[in-house]
């Protein structure tokens, strides 16, 4: 009996938990889950094993981990450089749907040393875009074709059923507090090969617009640094190079605000955070007056119209209410992040969706081509979301893989390879998760 | 005879390694100079001693620090940590002009233990502006009223001999790379009993008018974090409290493209900086469009005038030209900094001029009064510059002072007490260096 440890039972874990109990039987796995608040998780995975699981106690977590052949660590990101160490220095094999880090990477001869691997990135984004886009480049690649340029883009955002009744069009589907934080540090790309830079406090204004046939349009704004995916992804050469975020149109400009503000900054604590209401949460960033509203300063200082949209948006989240924020402290970012979850947290009718695009342009003997590709996923509901499933499902099917002996590659490493993303997509295909194609001459 | 260590001997040492020398004979001192490289300190310095000093070397410096009785570190400020360190395990007193850090202050007690000292912030700002500020808080407390507010600026600026050829009216008279990052990190102040915050890429937006008698109008913007003088002043109370940096009229507008830009981030290097000029460099910025000249997309992307005064002072930099940038590679500040710097530099007939000014708040028997201060101070030339006088003095005179045992104080400390700003304050108003008051019921 093989035995699967899953580190953390959080909502993102849900459908990567479901289908490994699923398969369990029938490939003879034991799915123990380590939680630290073990209750919620036998109460939501019945099946399961679950086990109190704590990072810092590291002899007792060694001593889980060695009971495991594989650990899919579901822990926030910064926790996972102990577990990889665990699993480098114990030979195990060890998967997540995080971002590498170079403390992870100089574990690669380590993982390598025992004959195990240790894959990142193996979620939606970064996972299914790194795999469905390699799956296109490769396929370019091969027929002797010059790739000339490439942009793609992910969101998470809700489905259609309930739009209306939400002026941003947005609720949470994904950890809050990356939401809140997203787009800071530096954006890089590629365009036309010139090298091109976004500050953050310009991310937001300079957005596209991307259409998506038979599901609208939406906005789009650059995600982090594009010039990694050069190497990653071998693209030297290529002339536009850009990832993003998509949202509906219309909530970049609105996020836009709390940007200007400075209410997304995350280097410091805040003063008084204990009697602070959300009016006066905003009035921080704004200029002393004590004769004009807060609304007046905000539209004033930031030159948008009283009753415009964006100002509706800010109304809709209570943002200028004298309702207190309800913390005791913290940073502007997570005093927004805790005013924001009072109206962005799903409810029991709310469905989310997930929409990843993207856009190849290539040579075919000199004559310009385009493929473009989506992948619409819609959550069934506030538990069973897209977002669970896009971002477990790959996670499980890999886990599958590795256990039946299917993925060879020893190390660190992302889904890149042929020899995994395939087997991968082709699954995710089967259970509906598949990219429609258009191939146009440009 | 008493042996004076002064480490660094770059151009905002002048003024203060040349009073020492002026009053080593009669005070029986030996002023030894230590640098890295000893060739320009012995032509500027022709009666110093001048040795080799590398504080890498930590044994050499430990010895070279043991055969002096004072030590005052001009040193980049990342390095007076190991400076202090040396001098507090010997018990040598230390002095700078640089910002008290955690780690300085953690070494207070081992500093007293030896009955020595190290005074930080002992230079212009800060240093000045702490002493001269004291003196007048002190007395206001000292008659029994109640401070309301208190606002302070300081700037190091051109002198109005030839501002009329430079647009900016502006040139480096400090650390040029501090001058470029001015501002990143949180601004932090207290307004009538409001805590306020203000993100960087809205910190050159925020300025106010301040006026001196005499001098005309300055424009000022928000310095740091203002609210850890609270304590630093024991001001707890007070209603309004507001550090800042002065420069001339238009300077904060024009030098906010920039930041909007991206061109000030310290935190990624750039691509191909060594084919770079400054046009690319500010195009790298902007959005791609071939058929748009990089001056018509930085107007619309920051919503400026074609031939509005800040582009008249961007193209007087020379920044839209196809000149090389001449640097291998760098972060967006550091190319900045390097552009800049060809017609920021001080030439032989330009003199600097500091600017500071303080205004005080208080209540005189429930009655609103309110005393306003300046100091201006000129440079002869670009080596005696006034940045350097007032920078150099205060370190020169509290050298005195503590060599002739007259400073008590021992540990890790700044000049907010008595004792030490009294006598400074004395000798630097006979040296020219007054505060000018003026006292009005507001």
């Amino acid at each position: 009996m093989k035995h699967i440890l899953v580190l953390g039972a959080g909502r993102s874990s849900t459908s990567l938990i479901n289908y490994l109990l699923e398969n369990a039987k029938e490939n003879d796995w034991k799915v123990v889950i380590g939680e630290k608040d073990t209750s919620i998780a036998r109460k939501k995975f019945k099946d399961a094993d679950v086990i109190e699981f704590d990072i810092n106690d590291k002899a007792l977590a060694t001593a889980q981990i060695t009971n495991a052949q594989l650990v899919i660590s579901m822990l926030p990101a910064s926790l996972h450089p102990i577990v990889a160490g665990i699993c480098a220095e114990i030979g195990r094999d060890m998967l997540t749907a995080s971002y590498i880090s170079p403390e992870i990477k100089a574990l690669s001869d380590q993982f390598a040393a025992s004959g195990n691997q240790c894959i990142m990135e193996l979620g939606l984004d970064p996972g299914i875009d790194h795999m469905s886009a390699m799956r296109v480049l490769d396929r370019i690649k091969a027929a002797g074709h010059t790739l000339t340029s490439f942009e793609t883009f992910t969101g998470g955002l809700l489905a259609e059923d309930k739009l209306k009744e939400n002026p941003w069009a947005y609720k949470f589907t994904w950890n809050p507090r990356n939401v809140v934080l997203a787009g800071t540090g530096n954006v890089k790309f590629l365009q036309e090969s010139r090298f091109k830079y976004i500050p953050y406090h310009k991310l937001f204004k300079r957005t596209e617009i991307i259409h998506i046939p038979g599901y609208g349009h939406f906005e789009g704004y650059a995600n982090r640094d594009s010039l990694k995916y050069l190497d990653l992804y071998k693209l030297r050469g290529i002339q536009t190079l850009y990832r993003g975020t998509l949202r509906r149109p219309g909530f970049c400009k609105a996020w836009d605000i709390f940007v200007q503000l400075g209410a997304t900054d995350d280097t410091y604590e805040m003063e008084n955070v204990s009697e602070m209401t959300h009016r006066q949460f905003i009035n921080s960033f704004l200029m002393f007056n004590p004769h004009d509203s807060v609304e007046l300063k905000l539209a004033h200082y930031l030159n948008i119209g009283l009753e415009s949209d964006e100002m509706y948006k800010l109304n809709w989240l209570n943002i200028f209410s004298e309702e207190p924020v309800g913390l005791d402290k913290g940073t502007p970012a997570q005093i927004l992040e805790h005013i924001l979850k009072k109206k962005w947290t799903l409810d029991d009718t709310d469905k989310d969706m997930i929409v990843m695009w993207h856009k190849f342009s290539y040579l075919d003997n000199g004559r310009p081509k385009e493929i473009q590709a989506h992948m619409i996923a819609l959550g069934d509901d506030p538990v069973n979301t897209a977002m669970s499933k896009t971002v477990g499902l790959p996670l499980a099917i890999a886990a599958k893989m590795i256990l039946q002996g299917k993925i060879k590659t020893t190390g660190v490493s992302i889904p890149t390879q042929q020899e995994i993303y395939e087997p991968i997509l082709d699954e995710l295909e089967n259970m509906g998760f598949e990219f429609s194609e258009r191939e146009t001459v440009s």
